[in-house]
Formats: structure tokens, C-alpha cells, sequence
């Protein structure tokens, strides 16, 4: 009983129609990234994902929800910042993930949405709901080096804005890749820029 | 015959004919931050600059070199930094000038076109040359502080990146206004920080 393994396949937890629904989001994401939110097809989502469409107009009748679904299970993996008690290498892991995030199909369907000011309300939502998640991530990690001393008082919000927007603006550009180099010089940079201009420094 | 003033209106520079011309291209410039470069109609742009829409169709034939020549109009007055000695409140300036600039329907199109990486390679090359402007007008400034000793010997380019990547990800995520205040601390803490970790300082 304990064993379980006569149990048929489709009730195990975590099991084929959990596997359905990654691929269905994933295929979403990624048709979402080449034709838009508007443009995207059903038929396709199921195509790539290899299963029959009614189990995408099944799971998900509404559109909007399986694009806002799709762009939530994105945002899980990108919203910690990791704590090892060096807030210079925390931050530079976070930058690289951050920028390998943003070339992945899902995170170019987040920056698009973000331009698309007259998207739907709820994918608006969700959209901040993800930026939120990764602002207040950052900042809970450099409110703890800011307690330990490893940091002079910073608002943590304008910190995580200094390292992000640099790495948006090479990735997005899409004129070189964005490199370790690239992640240890703004964090140097940033760190010692606030480390010089903080009023207890 | 100095004077002109009995020549018809048409045949003066800059007259009636530019004046046109630019009406065309700035609707063309809203239109396609609306509805993209796919998606704008000449019947609107011709309505939106109050002209007949053979004056469109009979200048721009081709929509493409339509679309890249507005860019191109748009970008002319973002290209410059000014030198007044002082390269914080010259940085300062330019990145209040940027952000004013991205808020706008030409800024907006131009952004647009740099995320869809399916457009043209007329357009394609049209955006690489108005950030190639930007960047380059930014290091003539930099390197001008450098030689003055204004600052130490620094990468200009990423300078650049460093002060524009903040206030783009400001300005594009709409969450608030961008403002001198921010403008202000990104250029502070960016050259506290190139001076305090360059290898002569």
C-alpha cells in the first residue's frame, strides 16, 4: 500500500497531467514570445506541446488565463537571490540568472508584455505581480547585508534598479551576450558608488 | 530678386513641403508605437497629419523606408550631450533628455522595434545606427571629462550603460515617473563608484 506502484500512472502526484500542463505553459510562453499575445493559436500550443488541443481549451477556456499561468510559472524560478553572506556574489549570481532568464522565450514574453501598455488587465497584474516578487527578493537580501554591516544604509530598491537595468539594457539590446564580466563590473561599481555616496560612509 | 518674397510658398527651403513632411513623419511615428509597423495604416497617417493620402503614399512609397525615416527623424535630437564643464550635470541632463525622450510615441516605437527582432533588416539597421549615435555621442563626453581629468581613464561605453540602463527600465515599466531626483542619484552613485574602482584612482 505504502509502494504504490500499482497505482495507475495518471494519480501519481506530480505526475502525466502535471507534465501536460509544464508543457502546455511552456509551449505557451514561447508562441506568446513569437506571435504575441493576440496572435498566438490554440492549435499551436497543443502542436508543440504534443498533445491533442482539447486539452488546452480543457484546462485552460479562458486565453488570458493560461498566458498570465504561463507567465507566473516563469517568474517562480527567477524571484530568490541567494544568501552565502558575500552580497557581491549573491548579486552577480542573481544578475547571470536574471540575464539567462531574459533570453529564454518566457522572459522575452514578459519584457514584451511589459510594452504592451494596452494589454489586459489581468496580464498587467500578473506582470507586476512577477516584478514585484524579483524587486522585493533583491531587496530582503540586501536589507540582511545591510544589518550585518556588509553594507552602509542603501535603499534596496534603488540598488536592485542600478544592476538590473544595465543587464535589461545589453540583453534586450541583443548586441553582445551579457558575461560574468559584465555582472562583477556593474555590482562592483554599484556597491562602491553607494558604498562612497552613503551618508554614513 | 534677393528678396524672393514674390516666389510661391512652395519653392521656399523648408517651407510648406517640410513642413508636410515632418507632419507625416511624426504621425507615423505615433501610429506605429499604436499599432506597430505591421499594423499602421496610411489612410491614418495621411488623416493624423491632415494631408491627402497621395502625399504619403507619393513621398514614401515603400513603408519600410516610411518607418526608418521617422526613426531616424525622432533620433537626430536625442544624439547630442552637451559640455558645460561639468560632466555630472551634463550626464544628468542627457539622461533627463533620454528618459523624456522614451516617454514619447517616437520613443516608445523605437524601443518596440528593438524587441521585435523579426522586423526588417532595413528597420533593424535603422535602430542599431540611433543607439550607435547615442552611444557614441555619451563616450565623446566621457572622453572629454577623461582628458580634462575630470574623471579617471573609464570604459565610456559601459558609463553609458550604466546611467541609461536604470532609466530605461524606470521609464518603461511606468511604475512612476522618472525624475531629476532619480537622474541625480544614478549619475552619483555611478561615477562614486567608476572612481572609486579605477585602477589609477
Amino acid at each position: 500500500m505504502a509502494n504504490g506502484t500499482d497505482r495507475p500512472p495518471a494519480r501519481r502526484p506530480g505526475g502525466r497531467s502535471a507534465r501536460v500542463r509544464a508543457r502546455i505553459l511552456a509551449a505557451t510562453a514561447e508562441l506568446v514570445a513569437r506571435d504575441g499575445i493576440a496572435g498566438f493559436r490554440y492549435e499551436e500550443v497543443a502542436e508543440s506541446a504534443g498533445v491533442h488541443k482539447t486539452s488546452v481549451y480543457r484546462n485552460w477556456p479562458d486565453r488570458e488565463e493560461l498566458v498570465v499561468e504561463a507567465l507566473l510559472r516563469y517568474a517562480e524560478d527567477l524571484a530568490s537571490v541567494a544568501d552565502t553572506g558575500d552580497i557581491h556574489r549573491d548579486l552577480v549570481e542573481f544578475l547571470l540568472a536574471l540575464a539567462g532568464g531574459l533570453e529564454t522565450p518566457f522572459g522575452r514574453t514578459l519584457e514584451q508584455a511589459i510594452y504592451h501598455t494596452d494589454e489586459s488587465p489581468a496580464v498587467r497584474q500578473a506582470v507586476a505581480r512577477i516584478l514585484d516578487q524579483r524587486v522585493a527578493a533583491t531587496r530582503r537580501r540586501v536589507d540582511a547585508a545591510v544589518d550585518r554591516g556588509e553594507l552602509p544604509p542603501v535603499d534596496s530598491a534603488f540598488l536592485g534598479e542600478m544592476i538590473s537595468g544595465p543587464a535589461h539594457l545589453i540583453v534586450n539590446r541583443g548586441m553582445r551576450p551579457f558575461t560574468r564580466v559584465d555582472a562583477e563590473r556593474i555590482v562592483g561599481v554599484v556597491l562602491a558608488g553607494l558604498r562612497a555616496t552613503a551618508p554614513h560612509a
